[in-house]
């Protein structure tokens, strides 16, 4: 079985630990990314590391995920709460999708409570900052071994 | 007059065929096109095909239409729903755009029942898949020989 | 099988013509059957038209094409947005039900966005005047012979 | 200029007197009949009074005072509130309309508050029980003098 | 006292038997009828049995029955949730009135959660098939016992 | 008894006659002051005719009318729809009161559509211009003579 | 196959007859056990009786009777409106469930209008009284039958 | 500091795994208290576990728990989307809470959609199983040594 | 007369002044207990005083003080906004109650604003801390008096 | 310290006494200004009793008790529901204020249960009639003490 | 053309700069007024300004600028939420109107989202605090010249 | 200090002036480019001007201006009222934003009157037309001079 896992980040997360560490934590994407490396490399799985602040190149890396990946964490900010387009995508592909918000987006403003991605994943990780990623990672190589 | 029609797609519809026939059918988008470019051709008509899951090239496909072509058959999926963006490039030009659908929109969830294309759409065509495209493709023609 | 299509017209359509051509268009409901006959004709088919101001009546109908006839044009007009008799009468029999409106009511008052048949039909046409009946049938055409 | 007048009355409305006079008044259809006749009498005006408690057959009437009266009053009483149907009717046709409820709907259930009449009617008279049919003849022939 | 108990059957129930019957079960209309015609002569009522796809001619034989029956079975089907006219019919007759529907409409579509009827009605059973006008006439002979 | 009938009349309508005539027609305030003097006149009814800008001046003269006048016309234009005050001070009087609007309120904006006024007002008439105060009056006097 | 069914009481079932008799009739509760135990009786089942004021409890007997009875009629009386806990130990069971209401539940104030049980009971009888009781056990038995 | 967590659960978790194990899957609750002990233990953390069907011994516990525990892993099932009270204990404490749900209550019926507990939460775990309770665990141990 | 007066508390009142003080005040439950005996002693009053965190605890004390107190002091906290078995239980009673909250409810979060308690009770207090509850104690021995 | 405390009453609370005793009971705005003169003198506080019809003199009143009272009573009536401009007024000083009203306004019409007041209110007391303005200068003594 | 500018304040901005100067800043009304007149000047421009915590005074107000000024400067304030009146009374005039408000209305409370005066103004300009004015009398000076 | 504001305008923008002037004037977005170097020179200030269709684009220009601009006036267009995505990125820098439409939103489409922009601005203007921009650069300017 293909051993790559998609790691995908939406909108304004290229800015993490710089910005607003009170809502989102200190950890830069860098860290994430060091982070999940780690993570996957322990359970012999790959990783492709990408964000976008474009809707229609996240929806790009979640078709591309489908042809070539077994996984997907998916953060996918803001595009959370407002696209359809994701959604889509996510429903055309049958590998299992972890969504993380590094936030805990239930205790924020009304519109970040509705997530059209939380309908298409497997699970749902929020609140828990840059640990989230590496639980999520974990929930992906419990779903893959069954 | 100017002979060309733009034929726009929206985003996950390059996937067609390969992924949930149940919903949207087995003709892939590469089928659509050669269906759509024998239709025009019977018309005397030329055709710009055209797919992208960006709302923004989307957008500047539509104003693109505006300046060049005499029709627009539009299947924006997901972003019908969402997009003001594309409702106002369709509103700022002067010519038959026909929105077309494969699936039946209205009995699927609720967030599908409402698009923003269609108040700016001589007609909507849907449910019908791929062949919906061909009946756009007469309906526009009729439109132009008015 | 059943060779006989029923083209099903709801409330104050037999106006058509003489009243707002600027929304409905200039063909009077004649004209609309007169098409209509010569469309399915080039299909081998046969036709009943019918015209009702009645809900009740426009059941019937819906229920005499579920024994004899193998699909259905059907513009319930306002009856579209208020008739959950009329839904169900759709849902209790099985040929193909092309649901038609000559204007594009997704352009026009809130309460006539929502269709009650739309649930039920195969495909919906609308906003493309008495050209609409045309594809009705050729898409009609289509779902019989697959 | 054609002198006819339709009087047309909504279902249940030939119960009256019999029932419920607390909301309705004491009058029945027919005392309102002979009040409404004399009335018209007086302003050299012919009336067709009628009754239905079918929705398609207040249709059919409204309809035929297009083509042959000069104003209409009407008590949809029920189907004021659910009838799409019956606002078409009046919107096809260039007479006055007097809309006519004998209780104050605005004082009753809120289902009763909204009437899809009103918004195609000249005028609204509600509340004044059997004078308000009276009441409504006035204003008709003060708008057919302008 | 009147000893005539008439069972109301509203638009699409002719179908029963025939279709869904997963949902609707499998007794015809005609299999009712003779059940309702049994447990009424048990308890030495006589019955008028009807079904119309017309919301007016359910109106006229409510009005009917408040003339000349000691009580009502209504199952007015689709027009439970959309007929104010058939909830007039009723607030103005003094007779007993059970609602029966034969599948749980509480368990299906939101459209189909509200009654009309329910609000005029002494009493509401449903989900329990053909059976349930049988119950309802048991509910009915007591009421009358009262 | 009392024989003095308020017409009161609320905010804007000072500028009757010179703006919108199309929606509010070309009588002044005082040409409806005068139609009124002479309509009350002609049934031995006296008049105090008060219009303001204010809804407390509004209130008071409402209260005014309660201890000293026999009825009230009232249009109570813009406040109709935002005054529980007005509401309130209505409900604490016994005489009728017919609440009149110079254009269908009906048929405007939808924050137009309820009014405070009418769940305390005997009845309602709209849409008929300054003639429905002629109409109110008609009204008014019907009441007080029953 | 198990022979006992599980009556069992919501909140404030316990005063029944003592108090607003107008809504709840004057049955007793310990009335209403008797009537239920003859019923049962003659169909040859067994009754377990219960009443509490709590929730949990509710929940604790459902579950009971999922795993020992053959059916249950369940009042739940307020907590109908507002438990899902209730709904999903209903879910989690496999007999026939008829839920009662004693007075009309449709007929009162909105926030009774829906209830949660509903959508997991087979059937749904209410407005009937104690007697609706009776008629859920020759209900349960029709089904048990089946 | 007190090494404590309580695991709290909801109403009807004690009937995991022998019902419904296509939604919440074959783990029962003796295995998931298994599983915590053991995580827990990894950690040098002491467990106690808990499981009602009432809401206000869930609110004891997370008192309790308020008074002698570092942590709290909750699941409080369909107390979720309507327990103000379980909010209200939450917020009287100060000690991380994790909330779990084995389903994706995000991809359920709507009433589902929204948990008092996530606003109170520090994170939130669901659609991952039996598994989740480990990862709330993982997340709580890492909350501990911040 | 009966001299009992029962001061019934909701859930996680019996954590008064230890926890969120700047919202509740720093008076501890025992505090307000003693507060009360003296003021119903002053009125020659006696006390029963109760704490639950069980909705259906709160329901049996209602009822028994229904047939044994001569009014109720109620702060059912969170349940005020959940509970219609609460609602149910007051409206099975008639004696004069009195709600109390501590905090100002109304400039809290929005589902706070409601509460199902106030339909039925005598009279409202809160934002006023401790207080509130003495003046409660005003209020009934005032409406005793009556 | 100022020891000025204002009361301030809205629209229609002039008639108190006179009109609809069964909601408002039957003391006067007379009797109840004497009752208050008397509760603050016994706490050496000085009065200014207020009342209008006018939203802007209740304004004006709101701001000079800024200027120069120690506390407010408020019983603003019907302006208590659409009154931004008195919420602006309160949000404007910094003295405490206590919302009174007469009738139980949470037991009563939808539209009263909302008041802009509550928000920047101290407290709030409702339903103990008259009683009510001397509990709420007991609470407003109460809170100038600390 | 008639030189004169209205700048018309709304209710509780006579208190600007003495309180809450972190939401509307520290200039006073006084402050405002000056830099206003100096701003006309530079235009040749005349002013009336004017402040009133009366919804009638503003309009009557807007009334007179209608007849004697060129253009209005509005911040209505709180009417702007509320006032259908104060609309009603900018529609019936034809000169420019820029609307104003001190703070940023769009991140306040949510009712404080919607102004009755945008829909009838020229502009709208907010958040900037009294330099607003200064701006909103150059927007009205561009517009005067066009 | 920075001396660089970024003008950044939304989808569809780039067509202006050629394209329903009615509604947006007649200023191309390349005379708006040149007004805005004019006055942002008049205060020493440089310019970045920017247009782009795309959301994702808008995003990465925010984020550059956050690092290397003094200040942003922003015209998301029809990108205010859909993405979360832009507000986001607002609040993730700290210069002043002023918003700017030309055409008032305000009395347009419903679904313009909310912008996620607002939430996150310093200052918004509309209805001005070009001169807006102007406006929003004397705004800016004078936000960076405090």
């Amino acid at each position: 079985m293909n051993q790559n896992v998609h790691i995908i980040n939406g909108p304004n997360l290229n800015l993490l630990g710089s910005r607003e560490p009170g809502v989102y934590g200190t950890a830069t994407l860098d860290d994430i990314e060091a982070q999940c490396a780690a993570r996957l490399d322990a359970y012999g799985l790959k990783m492709t590391f990408f964000q976008s602040n474009a809707e229609g190149a996240i929806v790009d890396m979640i078709q591309a995920a489908g042809r070539s990946a077994c996984g997907i964490v998916l953060n996918a900010a803001a595009y959370s709460h407002t696209s359809i387009a994701i959604l889509d995508a996510l429903q055309n592909i049958n590998i299992p999708v972890i969504e993380v918000h590094l936030s805990n987006i239930f205790a924020r403003e009304d519109f970040r409570y509705h997530s059209y991605v939380s309908a298409a994943a497997t699970g749902v990780i929020c609140g828990l900052g840059a640990h989230g990623y590496e639980l999520a990672i974990d929930a992906l190589a419990r779903q893959l071994k069954q």
